[in-house]
């Protein structure tokens, strides 16, 4: 297939790295301030070298990568709550195109599902997004596979910096603050960790699989109950270790509800990944529970899940 | 979809059962001495209870559910090694008819993958085969999602009966047979539970993993390094107790090699499930390590993996 990827962060960079590796062409690649766009097939390692050494990708700019020769568009931008701009409108182009659609970007299949999915109904394109929940982990495909009809509920750690906090807390006794700017040092949290804390990337994620489990309501990050870990003491997870348990932040998804919350689960259950490890629990109707667990984020491991959804829509 | 489902047993049974909640037809059913055949949709309840009450599920034969109306064979009869037949002549006749084969017996593409490709290359019909490794785990479309060629190791506890033996072994420090004893009163063990304890069910697994990890060689059961849990006394899973380990029976695929036996985990680990649940690990080239669990055999979890096939030829 030949791929657009629009935002060259760590995602978006490791795509075009690892294309050729699944067998896929680089045909554009674009950040917002310039692009790249080769219909032969971009010189990845060159294109790379230029966005380190100079900033910018290239001489065009994002309008001739969203308008080029291209069969799907990575959309690996930084997301955006509200109106998920500008993400949508690079959706909204590939697929007035006819062009396919794989998204690492949350922001337009957890704040604007119904767009998109009305979008993609009058396209030729098809809109697929596993790399928005859980990384490489197989969650949106499961949900396929056994057919949403027959979840009855998901639940999740999916937030590799909130799990990376939560278990140093438990396994050294610290208090939050003192464990996140330890992995603030570490680049496993961001300077602004908020996003993170908060709960708010674990609920987009939340309301992503709530939008794939339902058949005729859209929700959004409004309709998701969440609580972040700022405010647990050290104490609490101390408390909970005498008895066996350890504090997670799990997202709830059960009859059309959304919800988030540091719980209690005991120490060694499969809601208790440990660092930055995910982990999702499938209950079906008739499997029983499924579990998937890994690496929920991180440039190649989401790559990767972009690149399946790239072989996907390859051999359909 | 029209299913036509071969072999009458836990698993046929529960096809039968459950494919009209997924949206198909069960056109024919047979076992090996009778078979119900109808273009319109058999009358299922019905059939189930001819079978219960008489034990025969129809007036018509084998041959005229195998030459009958239908788009997906399912391929549910008793495992057998070497030339993996009746199984094998019932993926044949669905193939050469142009028909799609899904496979809960795990003898075709485990002896004989080889042909059953072969067919497959000749044929309008496609052979899909999740439920063989793991019930309703997903574990083959994990593997086609990451890719064969990005997957550098398998690793999987893939027998309930073998793990809930070994999970009560260790925690009531009891010995196997008496274990065993109780397992086949639970109805978890067959009464002659070889093909579970010897490692060969697990090892069949190891060597379906196998083919459609390699790209140019065939394995077969003789490829396997095969030990089983018999002759592990109850003394061993206390000393590994005390070291914060457990025994399980594990199978590797790794570099070419399919090798079963019983290993020290840690106690708590992803490779450590208790009771009948399976679990399987991939080390990934790009993505870390992925793991999936959950129950791995039972009807209607295996009957959920096969719907599931069967949902994917729909789409496709």
């Amino acid at each position: 297939m030949r791929i657009a990827v629009i935002g060259a962060g760590a995602v978006g960079s490791s795509v075009v790295e690892l294309a050729g590796e699944y067998g896929h062409d680089v045909t554009a690649f674009a950040d917002s301030r310039s692009a790249a766009v080769d219909a032969e097939g971009l010189d990845v390692d060159a294109v790379l070298d230029r966005k380190r050494t100079d900033g910018i990708v290239g001489d065009a700019d994002l309008e001739d990568a969203l308008s080029g020769p291209y069969d799907v568009l990575v959309e690996a931008t930084p997301v955006t709550l509200g109106d998920a701009e500008p993400g949508m409108t690079h959706v909204e182009a590939a697929l007035t195109r006819d062009r396919h659609v794989v998204l690492a970007n949350k922001g337009p299949v957890a704040e604007r599902y119904g767009d998109v999915r009305e979008l993609e109904a009058d396209s030729e394109g098809r809109v697929l997004f596993e790399a928005t929940v859980g990384g490489a982990m197989p969650v949106l495909s499961t949900i396929a596979d056994v057919g949403a009809d027959h979840i009855t509920a998901v639940r999740g750690v999916l937030n590799g910096t909130v799990n990376f906090v939560l278990s140093r807390m438990a396994a050294e006794g610290l208090d939050y603050e003192h464990v996140l700017a330890e992995a603030q040092d570490l680049g496993v949290a961001e300077t602004d960790p908020s996003f993170d804390v908060e709960g708010t990337d674990t609920a987009l994620k939340g309301v992503i699989l709530a939008n794939v489990l339902s058949e005729d309501r859209e929700y959004t990050l409004d309709d998701a109950e969440v609580d972040g870990i700022v405010d647990i003491p050290g104490s609490v997870l101390e408390l909970a270790r005498e008895d066996g348990r350890t504090v997670r932040l799990i997202v709830e998804v059960r009859e059309g509800e959304v919800r988030v919350g540091p719980r209690l689960v005991p120490e060694n259950a499969a809601l208790a990944p440990t660092g930055t490890y995910n982990t999702v629990q499938f209950e079906t109707e008739h499997a029983g529970q499924l579990n998937v667990s890994g690496l929920g984020a991180g440039g190649p491991e989401t790559a990767s899940a972009i690149l399946a959804d790239v072989g996907r829509l390859d051999r359909s």
